[in-house]
């Protein structure tokens, strides 16, 4: 089209940081404006799919399934590879971990959030995160190489426990994973694996506590019927290079000690604002710091109408992502902002091989094979890349459907 | 079925040094037999798809489809997961890595090769082999991180090329898929990705030295047409940090330099015989040392009908495990040994997408998209585990007709 009225005014420079599900949404609604040029920034090039992360650590899928490369995710959005070291919101401008200077007119945190030990002495040191693919790597590591070492006589038969902290969905899948794991491993190393235990630590009353009781109850008996100790009420005072120590003095001696038991948004944010006790931003509800700043996702604490902050997961991140990028179309058009309202779709967690619970609504939830079916379904949907989807898909259908030994890993 | 006459008679035990694909062709055969049970070692717990090892090296398999576990392949077999630091041939023994002494009966050498620097001052610090999964990894990490380095200006621009040293099947197929992989980079780093390059460089007259010349030719014709700087006569003399000095002077700088120019046996293993330049035991026509000491594969200098070693390459080792375990059957029915007779059935290499070279029969080659389906269907047909067919096929699939961005890796 011909712009026969004079000059396209320049673009303003939108620049947002993080490519996780929250930072892409907002670039994918963004990219195609005439107002915006977009700039995405991640220190990883590739977009994590967080949700499958406990099936890469367990050696289920392998670790490029569930990274999306992000360079080439949308050819009209400019990415740079760094951490960002500063912000000068009064000049708006980024400095960059490469040393450059990055200057925007709007500039959107969607920068995730990372596992917090809450202090607990030797957790840091001790135990294994699970929020990278690097992490992933080092569990799938331990798990395996745990047995040969055993086998090897360098370490002693309890080295095969594991220990998994925290009974939030990441835990409750991870402990059915690692269960199975376990059981396929038996046919490998036969005069050991068998008093190999998995323990799932969890500090409150019941399991994966934002979900309804009779969830948790179904979570619960369905992990200790495949073999879990699943233990509620046990929070953990101490870590050590071999053991994890409960409240009541009791030792879990474990070779594979594994947090997952919660998450903070990143601590280098917070001058940024006011912030709660897990470092989220506390933003407006239009999701801004102020006119040009704006937040989404586990990084910003939003309230919802009863006063709580909304859950930091990724359906969050997505609405709130592409309602920012609404927000600024809207603005260029003269429009009055909109404030976010979170359509709560419901969570799930699934719990081994054809097993999950789902809850759409507090009065609609189910469990069992059907939940797994959705579970399954809406994980693929959700998947970013064609390419990745018939490759997990491939994959899936093996371990569900064919179910022999599972592929090997490079370890 | 009931033993009605007598008691067994102890199984002889066989270790199989080597999990590659003359030890396991070996053991495949040799695990169901009652007069024999099998033990198998390996310094990895996976059989490594070497063919493929150029894909995952340029980004286009994940490094788990061309690993297939071990440990599992086959119920009867023993597996143990170590390096054989010696053997006395006289007591029959085994020592391990781990410590352990193993006896045995027979004993079967199935220990491959490995990359060779012809003694080139700087080759073994400064280029990267292309035997292992961690070399394949560290390629793939070095072509990729290469552009970010220099988009940043922590490189160079030059720091773009790539130098292959080798012009057989290996070379030949990495240098096409390098440059193929280039091709794609230019839509993620479109200012500074059309300059790069790759060298592919052959100290002889040719490439492809053991195909016909017209496949060489065929191959150079290829290369060159998709963007390959072909190098025949191109000895290199020196490696150093950034580049590598050809025997008439000349320096090509490159970021990453692949050394691919050639493979002996282990040295490891020279006191157990008499060997040849190549560190290849020099076996006798049954492919022993000894009554109880066999060599199979590329570790074995078998001549064939003229006098001339076989190829180091995967058919041979397959037959020659195979030969060994049926002759050991027959040594149990007293029937007399046989010599090892080499059923050549031809040779290929792939030049990037869609084209390939084959050779079965000096008189009966092909080359072109009907030389690469046949080489796409007999790696298929060749892979082990149905699991990494099926994943390996869909991506295949996808990377070869789908044809969009490959997919991205965790670096």
């Amino acid at each position: 089209m011909l712009r026969e009225f004079g000059v396209a005014p320049p673009k303003k420079h939108v620049v947002i940081v993080g490519a996780g599900f929250g930072g892409l949404a907002c670039a994918k609604k963004l990219r195609k404006s005439a107002a915006y040029s977009v700039t995405l920034i991640d220190r990883n090039p590739y977009q994590l799919f967080s949700p499958l992360l406990y099936q890469v650590a367990t050696a289920s899928l392998p670790e490029d399934d569930i990274a999306f490369p992000v360079r080439t995710a949308y050819r009209e959005v400019q990415f740079i590879r760094a951490e960002v070291t500063n912000v000068d919101t009064g000049a708006k401008t980024l400095t960059l971990s490469t040393g450059k200077t990055l200057s925007y007119d709007d500039l959107v945190l969607a920068v995730g959030s990372e596992g917090t030990t809450f202090g607990i002495p030797g957790v840091a040191e001790h135990t294994l995160q699970m929020k990278s693919v690097a992490h992933a790597r080092d569990i799938r590591r331990s798990l395996l190489r745990t047995y040969e070492a055993v086998e090897d006589g360098v370490l002693p038969i309890e080295s095969l426990n594991v220990v998994i902290v925290g009974g939030g969905p990441t835990g409750v899948e991870l402990a059915g994973a690692v269960r199975e794991l376990q059981g396929e491993i038996k046919r490998e190393f036969a005069h050991i694996a068998p008093q190999a235990t998995v323990t799932l630590l969890e500090a409150g009353p019941r399991l994966l506590p934002s979900f309804q009781p009779s969830s948790s109850e179904h979570a619960r008996k369905a992990l200790t019927k495949m073999g879990v100790n699943v233990r509620v009420d046990a929070a953990v005072t101490e870590a050590t290079s071999r053991s994890l120590r409960l409240k009541d003095g009791e030792e879990l001696v474990a070779g594979t000690r594994i947090w997952a038991a919660g998450v903070v948004a990143p601590p280098h944010w917070k001058f940024l604002g006011e912030s709660d006790r897990g470092n989220r931003l506390k933003v407006n509800p239009q999701l801004q710091l102020n006119d040009s700043l704006w937040v989404v996702g586990d990084a910003a604490n939003f309230a919802d109408a009863e006063g709580k902050p909304l859950p930091m997961i990724a359906p969050v991140a997505i609405q709130q992502g592409r309602h920012v990028a609404r927000q600024m179309l809207r603005r260029e058009r003269n429009e009055a902002l909109e404030p976010f309202k979170y359509r709560d779709k419901g969570q799930m967690a699934t719990i081994g091989r054809r097993k999950a619970v789902v809850e759409v609504r507090p009065w609609l939830r189910f469990q069992g094979t059907i939940a797994w079916l959705t579970w399954l379904a809406l994980h693929l949907a959700y998947l970013s890349g064609g390419r990745n989807r018939t490759s997990i898909f491939a994959d899936w259908v093996w371990n569900y459907f064919v179910w022999t030994p599972r592929r090997t890993i490079t370890e």
